[in-house]
């Protein structure tokens, strides 16, 4: 048999939602074969190993096996694929492939990651393929690339208007993550006149199915989704098609906020508009999922101490984004530390106080964690208006001196029999106590008053309120006892 | 001046996005009028001030005045305003209120809020009401109601068959999340009979701006957006204009799933077929922004030891939702009190070794949440597929070594300083060091372990991980201690 036996491979969906590549072929390497395996457990196929196949085939210069492999999965997948290759095989692939297939890859990837396969381009396709990318991921292209490099790509593109009218925005503000308004009407026109409009702007549109409607000054007055006006007799004057826009954000508007808002009155597209009120962009919901991901994940790193981090970060990285909080908690530690240090006498009368310092600041540390959660997501997600965040608190107040309660008086008891010395039991019962009651009023207060001064609630962290606790926990625990002790020696 | 002056209210929205209302008015209620005011830090109205206005004036008998301002909000905000009220005064304005804004308002609530407050309706509008609600919206709904009142409401239902075909599916499945598939064509047809299915069925459907192409078996062999129909000409055969389909996801496939799918190959709706792979129904992507921040949510809160909880739950829901990680908790810090007591005789030798307790355990359980946290958020958007949770498992156990060597080198050294004795030092930093390795390897195994046996990763919780560190912290720290005091003292 031949070395260049055909491949044939197709990319299949079945019914439990799973990706994977069949490959049936006679004489292909064997183990670049065996590699492309299905993983069970995440129902998707290993693309690394795909980019494996993909790099072997290349470097035996079986080029066109190599493209028409990659050509059978989809765009996201591409993408996927690309980033794993060695920089000079991302050349030698980029070059074979048509522009439309390099817009979509490039429409997948991450702006960094996008400016960097972007400047591998030869410069016979490179214009074109930017020309035809959507002015949102033109303009974030740009924005990562070297300023040099931005000011000679825009200097040849056909549309360069509509990217340098996005440029200005910050990458996490609506102005950023806003399109062009292409599909708009006069709210003093008719159906025909909307379906034309929208046939000019067919091309430059992306998916955006809504048109929105303006007056004479461009400002936003109603909106009309494409099927009504596909199904209307052209000759429908538009105020009788439209509806009213609930809401529109300004151009400085966070990306966040703009994911809440699309979120509380399910739209699907927002109008974004500058200070005079005209209508300068438009967000598409589906673009704000990956947000709303983003934006959770900030917050969840941002609980447990460190900064957002993707699993495949460099060590280097991983460890430059931890090492802040990890430093800082080591000062709190040696803070509590110092607290114990006070009563250090004591503990060598009563050794035994030492075993029971774990049980004080774990329980605080736990139920802190608990209400900052609560309290930063219930921020994130808008859900604490108004004077709903002192509702909150107290109800965390509230809730601590329950928890207090029965902890307490758990512990109280568990200590009493324990070591058999009640009065003991009892301080670690009221230490307790006084700790859970700090920690939902510690963990709450410290978000809401972080979010009343204008700084993200997130920044709280777990490491600050578990450090309130410990010291309120050691001086209660370690306090009461010296007297006791102290008092029973004399 | 007469006591029934004219209200003159409406919504309105400013350029930095927030939302207000303004009421001129003359004799009206003083106070009433006071309450409702905008609050600057988060932007948006006070609706329970609004719902207070409403209530004052139905309890005045000013009915039309509370329809008028009610009237004047978007229906997110009237269902918000609406459940502020107690359940008579809801009852009162819910039967002056006119069917389509009845069903608006249903739309945006939570089935379980929706279904307390259809069971409020008279007789003489609920069937109406629930024909007029999308299927998935009424079967959500019916799903919430007593089994009894359900099929009642069934029995009068005009479409029944359409949640009959949704309500055999759980909630939180891609059949539970479905529309029936409202919008579809043969591949044999042309763009005109497209045109025509859409107008048939544009009451039914909501705002989906898909459609799709079947085969002669109802499978789905591509999909069309609305905006190519209407601009094709009518004579266009379908497969001409259809792009193919990346993927579709299983009846039975998990909300999450269809989460992680729609944001890979960002699409606006995903088919979900049976298994017979026929398209059975259609998941908009903007109803799953709103199951993307609840699957985060619901993280955020698995690793903090607690359920999902609203801001606004009762206590008595608070205490059940967060008291059995506190007691897991409680019985983990006893196990490391446990350790602590066996060195009970070294402590009473050297009481300054109780105050470094706290700088080992604080440390070990940043270091541990930190990896906690990255390896559950990476599982839940399905960034470690097939091998790479291996990779990350590795990464972070350098990482730990990489942070115990630093971070013990620098409490040795504060250590020694701090209470002159250089062999303390030593033991502490030791202990730091195999407490961070521990804090790695545990932090990231626990979630990459549940995952294997088809667990949720997030149950494993920072409490679980705390305990790891702490035990191992304090075996470390004392056992070492014991052994350099008591060959001192021999």
């Amino acid at each position: 048999m031949n070395h260049k036996t055909k491949l044939d491979y197709r990319m299949f969906c079945i019914s439990r939602n799973f990706i994977g590549v069949i490959m049936s072929e006679e004489n292909f390497s064997e183990t670049a074969l065996h590699n492309i395996s299905v993983s069970d457990s995440t129902k998707t196929v290993d693309l690394s190993k795909v980019s494996d196949v993909i790099i072997n085939l290349l470097e035996q210069e079986l080029n066109e096996n190599a493209l028409d492999l990659f050509a059978s999965f989809h765009p996201v997948d591409k993408a996927e694929i690309l980033i794993e290759m060695p920089r000079l095989l991302q050349y030698s692939l980029l070059k074979t492939l048509e522009v439309e297939s390099i817009r979509e890859i490039l429409s997948t990837l991450d702006p960094s990651v996008a400016a960097s396969i972007y400047s591998l381009l030869p410069e016979t396709i490179n214009t074109t393929v930017l020309n035809e990318l959507s002015a949102d991921v033109a303009t974030d292209i740009l924005r990562a690339l070297p300023e040099v490099d931005a000011q000679a790509a825009l200097d040849k593109m056909d549309h360069a208007e509509d990217v340098l009218s996005l440029i200005v925005y910050p990458d996490d503000s609506a102005g950023g993550l806003m399109l062009p308004p292409y599909n708009v009407v006069k709210a003093t026109r008719t159906a025909g006149v909307a379906l034309d409009a929208l046939r000019l702007a067919s091309e430059a549109t992306t998916d955006i199915n809504i048109m929105f409607v303006i007056d004479d000054n461009f400002r936003p007055v109603g909106y009309l989704s494409i099927k009504k006006i596909a199904l209307a007799r052209a000759s429908t004057p538009i105020p009788t098609l439209m509806k009213p826009i609930p809401i529109t954000v300004s151009v400085s508007a966070d990306q966040e906020e703009c994911v809440r808002i699309i979120e509380r009155y399910d739209l699907q597209c927002l109008g974004v508009t500058n200070p005079s009120g005209q209508l300068v962009g438009v967000i598409d919901s589906e673009d704000l999922l990956d947000v709303a991901e983003a934006e959770a994940s900030e917050d969840m790193f941002k609980i447990a101490g460190m900064s957002t981090e993707k699993p495949q970060a460099s060590i280097s990285k991983s460890l430059r984004g931890r090492a802040p909080w990890l430093v800082i908690n080591l000062a709190t530690t040696f803070a509590a530390a110092g607290i114990i240090q006070l009563f250090e006498s004591t503990i060598a009368k009563a050794a035994v106080l030492a075993v029971f310092l774990p049980v004080v600041a774990g329980q605080g540390g736990i139920g802190g964690t608990q209400t900052l959660t609560l309290t930063v997501r219930s921020i994130a997600l808008g859900e604490l208006p108004g004077n709903r965040g002192r509702k909150l608190l107290l109800h965390e107040a509230t809730l601590g001196i329950l928890n207090g309660i029965y902890l307490g008086l758990v512990v109280a008891i568990i200590c009493s029999l324990w070591i058999g010395n009640p009065l003991i039991g009892l301080v670690l019962g009221v230490a307790m106590f006084g700790n859970m009651v700090i920690a939902g009023v510690v963990g709450a207060s410290i978000p809401l008053i972080l979010r009343k001064i204008r700084q993200d609630p997130a920044i709280s962290s777990a490491v600050v309120v578990t450090t309130f606790t410990d010291i309120v926990g050691f001086l209660l625990f370690l306090g009461l006892a010296s007297l006791i002790i102290n008092n029973a020696s004399t």
